[in-house]
């Protein structure tokens, strides 16, 4: 089988684990199951969602069995909303119900809301039992899949609880993605394009590349092609490999850090996208697609407090805008907006941090306490006319 | 101040924290906590029961406002039927309502309910934050205040949700148990017996000759007694020092070990317990009392598959018995008590270990499953029997 194997090296569980990346993987669920899930795991607890079950679910059912587990599944409705305390509940009184032990494990077939989910009922069922990932949407491929973040939205707020838990494996089969509604590909691009930025010339440059000779909107036509299969495989397995690096080295996020090379950077274009999120109740955004608009606010807040010039800004407007269509901002109002950024702020030590950019690969961490409330508007209508444009 | 400070070396948070143990020290908490709790740390949040809050909870409040910390407390109702899914959530409403950050602390003061329910609740914030712990029963300063188990019961079973989460600091003032209820002791004591029947002679002897010198049902008049402080100063600080020199070696408990060092070796005492609590609806025993029964099953069961002698059983039957009265055996069916001994098998792939004991010091680590039902049965009549005597 073609594809690439990424050993992520983490302080985790196993100490490391791998990252397998090749289209038509799935087809080998079974022995990458029984390969990465210790040695004497009996069963196997499947977690999904009631929109990807149907059509992989089956699949990878009978292929675990045909390995040799015994497999339960437990499905989560669709949707954002459905990643809460309550569900953690149901997950963990399924695992029961299928006596789940120590030994046996969890397997996540979804986005990130499964994903997220999963690993944190995983975490805590018996302090923890093996996890394995499989990510079905893009914008899981190359971001939750790695760095061990789990999580899910409580009455105490928006993914404040949760654990840091990293997989035992991941399986990658980007073939899976033709499937995807096209904003999924969109949000998950979004999220590609952060990565590159942050990452530098080479992984900015691979993404934009990928998204010249693939326009979105013909993309879904491409699945099945060879040269196709093979450019989308090296575009996941570069940004995993962007992402496993900056984890490596800052796994939990360290809250003294403030280098160009620490977790947090990976905040960056998340301030706005948190803000936008909140004040449209969760609804009218997918994650990925108010990053996207997040890079663009942090280009623009970035170009006026002169870190950064023109050229790219306007070449991040030109790279978001080629990930395919985002939601209209109208309606939405900026003095909200900016009064939602205390939401971010609460999580560390009371201090806004924001991450902005000097350039391509150049990530500044900036106490965004210290930018005038009519600094952050300024940019946000900047943000808000050029897009109506 | 005198006391022990114990430095344990866990592969944790911060890799490493200290435990002091002294009589006296819950007078120094607010530098403490000052201490351990990050650099950072501006704001804490006091979790306690409403048993131990009106007694120790306002000394410590103040000492740590007067330390500069902004102080939040929770309670929780006494008694392990509160360490629960839905009061997790509670806390963690708490601690979102009190806008704890990821650099600010949460500190337990009460015994194993509200450490493991705080630990628990501390872990999954944010992701983790720093967790002191102030143990106030006998059994946690010598139990859980080292291991880093956290966990609670849902109904997905008990104590089968929870992590691993080593604390940043305990501080362990031995003359808080002035306060303790005699049960609350004897249930310590026991889990210092079974301690000492794992380690081997030195702190087998150390407990042993200590419950000669300080019969139980007079210990509290010798609190304030500079020689009985310091007896008890320094049983528990032999008491932790074994502790942690298991989970040393071992801190997730590795389903894979079976070896005389191996973590599992402290669930010594725990088939019976278990099965024992179960049986009478958690109501009867206190775990620790459930624990003293279950050495001597542990004993009586060893005898029987001739791992060891009379003189054995007898010196444990002794020295139990020293720990104080233990609740009464009658109308509990040995017939039922058997058949929960397979709440514990569900656990690790389906086997049932049982922890018997070659000797003092000796542990063994044994499938209860080529043990026959009758050989159970005859072995708990046995203890019934002598219990009765």
């Amino acid at each position: 089988m073609a594809g690439t194997t990424l050993k992520i090296d983490i302080s985790g569980r196993g100490g490391s684990y791998e990252i397998a990346i090749a289209n038509g993987s799935i087809s080998r669920v079974g022995s990458w199951a029984k390969q990465h899930s210790g040695k004497v795991a009996r069963k196997i607890i499947v977690v999904s969602n009631t929109t990807v079950f149907p059509i992989y679910g089956g699949f990878v059912a009978e292929q675990l069995r045909s390995a040799g587990f015994e497999v339960g599944t437990w499905q989560l409705k669709d949707g954002e909303v459905h990643k809460n305390w309550r569900n953690v509940e149901k997950a963990l009184n399924a695992f029961a119900a299928f006596d789940l032990s120590r030994t046996d494990a969890v397997v996540a077939l979804g986005g990130g809301v499964v994903g997220d989910l999963a690993g944190f009922a995983a975490s805590i069922y018996l302090r923890g039992v093996p996890f394995l990932q499989i990510p079905t949407t893009l914008l899981s491929m190359i971001d939750s899949s790695v760095g061990g973040k789990t999580g899910v939205n409580s009455s105490a707020g928006k993914n404040r609880v949760g654990s840091f838990y990293q997989p035992s494996g991941v399986l990658i089969d980007t073939g899976l993605l033709k499937t995807l509604p096209p904003r999924e590909i969109t949000a998950g691009l979004c999220e590609a394009v952060k990565q590159g930025v942050l990452s530098g010339r080479e992984l900015f440059k691979t993404t934009s590349d990928f998204l010249s000779r693939y326009p979105v909107a013909e993309m879904s036509k491409n699945f099945g092609e060879r040269e196709f299969g093979n450019a989308i495989d090296s575009l996941v397995a570069a940004q995993v490999g962007f992402k496993a690096s900056i984890v490596r080295g800052d796994e939990r996020e360290s809250t003294g850090r403030a280098d160009a090379r620490s977790r947090k950077i990976l905040n960056f274009g998340h301030t706005l996208a948190h803000a936008l999120e909140k004040v449209t109740s969760y609804k009218h955004f997918k994650h990925g697609e108010a990053v996207g608009y997040g890079i663009l606010y942090a280009a623009e807040l970035s170009k006026m407090l002169a870190l950064t010039d023109d050229k790219v800004v306007n070449l991040l407007y030109d790279v978001v805008h080629r990930t395919g269509r985002l939601p209209s901002l109208s309606g939405i109002d900026p003095e909200e907006v900016v009064e939602a950024f205390r939401f971010d702020k609460k999580q560390v030590a009371g201090s806004l941090q924001m991450i902005l950019i000097k350039g391509i690969g150049k990530p500044a961490i900036v106490n965004g306490d210290g930018i005038p409330r009519s600094t952050h508007i300024r940019a946000l209508k900047h943000l808000f006319k050029k897009h109506q444009s």
